[in-house]
């Protein structure tokens, strides 16, 4: 580890091959961003995109916008670009649905694939919207399915002949620990089990490898490190060997065999155009394309060694300039074991995190007692990170978190 | 039927208290759009409502709009704006996904609620993706439920006690026919079936009474007579009573009864907020409520009575003027009983149509033999329908539809 100093941190970014994407993005004035894992930042072109695909493509050229401005293709393309981020082949990814949707289509068709078995594997500490998903498939179909709830030390014990399904998320939400894809989805196959990887704090903030892993199913999100707005539609991968041999459940006329010859009958596509169900939010698609463009043009190894930089410093200067405050390292120590963020527990978590808000570093707060920073290489500044936790140093040296105002527990809801 | 002619129904658009809403939609110059039941046109507040949510509410706010510009509730408010257009009250309606995936939620709580009846009641002739989900949620549950396919007329006598649920769509697609929600829903109560509503071609088209029919659940599009932009996301309806009673499959944190808790087991809301999975697309959603917005200020009676006009109209006068030319009325001429499109059947409707969209008269053609006009009495003025019908007539007279470059069956795929 350099001697860490904020003329050292300014002299890295004057060499960073990444800097000049920082200039593609909108960051507000003095805003120290460290939540892009949470809603990536705009990308200026956004707006122009925007506004052209509402004046021109919809307003002036309406329906015919569909085969004139590629709208029905729309889902696929941006699915390839997604294909380039994440180790897919082309013919391999749609952009469609959200993230949940996604995981439930990829659910019922591994279950259907391996209908001699009943255990679906995940970890019980992943955000919990994947497993309630499951819950509500296995109790819809009510065929004495079971989840099997493994933390990490224990999911590759836990991946038996018993078991239909692995279904995980590569970087854990709130720890920032990365699971090895490759180990897990090698166990997974050597048992005959099939694996599901979510990739929603994996695509675009390190290198992923799903079809050198031999994933066989994934999923994502797109309005994270793919910087693709709010609620941007989500990824849904199918390895080109399983597509055509199951059906995912949700049968609209997108994913027909010939969607436009209206036939009575629902025949599937032997590809991943399977994954569709119907018309999918043209506004939200355009504007995650802005956000893939400028992913597709950086480098992800660049990427990954910046991210890890980044958070490497970022946990040497929190323990240096805070570390008689209470704050104890959720996130490994070891760049390779975790994915693009950092997390510390600390009791006053919520009033720190407030604190810091307030004056312009914005990271964020998982009860009950997590800070969570996630570092964006495309739009962070190496600088950043010093000015960062001299910020939060100052809280700390003053007391800064006990105001009144940083301890009302607003229900988000 | 009085005599028309342009004068006359340029009379009718002087006295057109409807007529001032045509000002706030971008029409592009010269076209007649008769497409709207397909692409809604553009809300002129659009392009600025949304190049405001791309640069101020996520440009600069980021993720503190989830909060601060109302993000988690936009689903919720825009529903409760759609709930006042189709009959239903606050908070039995959701603005979310996409119509198929509405259809396959409600379809799978209406047959977990009638877990003893394994019949469907559709109808056969409705546009084929309603049909689809059915039967990849039947496949999917492999319970033996299966589907009877009735035609409008045989709709009343195909519903008996052995039927679970009745899914029909209001408003056909091709032909324009209206069916009795009122007593095909009281049928189905009386020999205890569900029934599911598709409103697609109904909500903003014309006056909707779910509750007053006592209807279970229904389903629409955002993208027709709503005018929210291509791809909008769909609604949901679900009658109070049948709240907390059952619950839709995907089920993801939005829909927890508390999703900011991260319980470790799904619990489901007992309120609307059960029908969401998770994010949506806000951009999408914000273009969406343009469109409801000017929809819930105009008066939903006169929009039924000049959409009834209209179409009668047309009718009337392509009967007149092209009447020696092969077309034939698919659309019934009894205005109570159909929405607000027309529809002729003609053998060369594909070339037909063709030659109309060169001379900037908007409709669609449904194969084989369907030409289908769409009326929307927010934009189209009573002179439209005099001059789509002249354009017609001289394409009729010229033979202007042989030309070549109109018979040009070119894949839409």
């Amino acid at each position: 580890m350099p001697t860490l100093s904020r003329d050292f941190l300014s002299d890295l970014d004057s060499r960073d091959e990444l800097a000049p994407f920082r200039d593609e993005f909108h960051l507000p004035q003095d805003l120290i961003y460290l939540d892009g894992n949470s809603l990536g930042a705009m990308p200026l072109v956004a707006k122009q995109r925007i506004l052209e695909v509402v004046a021109q493509e919809w307003g002036e050229a309406l329906i015919t916008s569909w085969n004139k401005n590629g709208w029905f293709q729309m889902a696929e393309k941006l699915g390839d670009k997604i294909a380039r981020l994440i180790g897919a082949d082309p013919g391999e990814v749609m952009a469609c649905d959200a993230t949940g949707i996604n995981l439930y289509k990829l659910l019922s068709m591994a279950l259907d694939m391996r209908r001699d078995r009943r255990v679906i594997v995940m970890e019980g500490s992943n955000f919990p919207t994947d497993n309630y998903m499951a819950q509500g498939l296995i109790k819809q179909l009510g065929r004495g399915h079971r989840i099997y709830f493994a933390e990490k030390e224990d999911i590759l014990a836990a991946i038996t002949e018993d078991v239909a399904v692995v279904s995980l998320t590569e970087v854990h939400y709130k720890t920032g620990h990365l699971l090895d894809m490759k180990a897990i989805t090698e166990k997974a196959h050597a048992v005959g089990a099939l694996v599901i990887w979510d990739l929603c704090h994996s695509a675009g903030a390190l290198p992923v490898f799903v079809n050198d892993c031999h994933v066989d199913f994934a999923l994502g999100c797109g309005y994270k490190y793919l910087n693709g707005g709010p609620g941007a539609p989500a990824f849904i991968f199918v390895a080109k060997r399983h597509q055509g041999r199951a059906v995912q459940p949700l049968t609209g006329w997108w994913g027909h065999a010939a969607p436009f010859a209206f036939e009575p009958d629902y025949r599937p596509a032997d590809n991943i155009r399977q994954t569709l169900t119907g018309t999918q939010p043209i506004l939200s698609l355009a504007a995650l394309e802005c956000g893939l463009d400028i992913m597709c043009r950086a480098d992800m190894a660049k990427i990954r060694e910046k991210s890890m930089n980044l958070c490497d410093y970022f946990i040497a200067l929190v323990e240096e300039h805070c570390g008689g405050y209470g704050f104890s390292l959720v996130t490994t120590r070891s760049r390779e074991e975790r994915g693009s963020q950092v997390s510390f527990r600390h009791k006053q978590g919520f009033a720190i995190m407030q604190a810091l808000i307030a004056d312009k570093v914005m990271g964020d707060f998982r009860a009950p007692d997590i800070v969570r920073f996630g570092f964006t290489p495309l739009y962070t500044r190496y600088v950043d990170v010093w000015d960062a936790v001299m910020r939060l140093k100052n809280i700390m040296e003053n007391n800064l978190w006990q105001k009144p105002e940083f301890n009302r527990l607003t229900a988000v809801t």
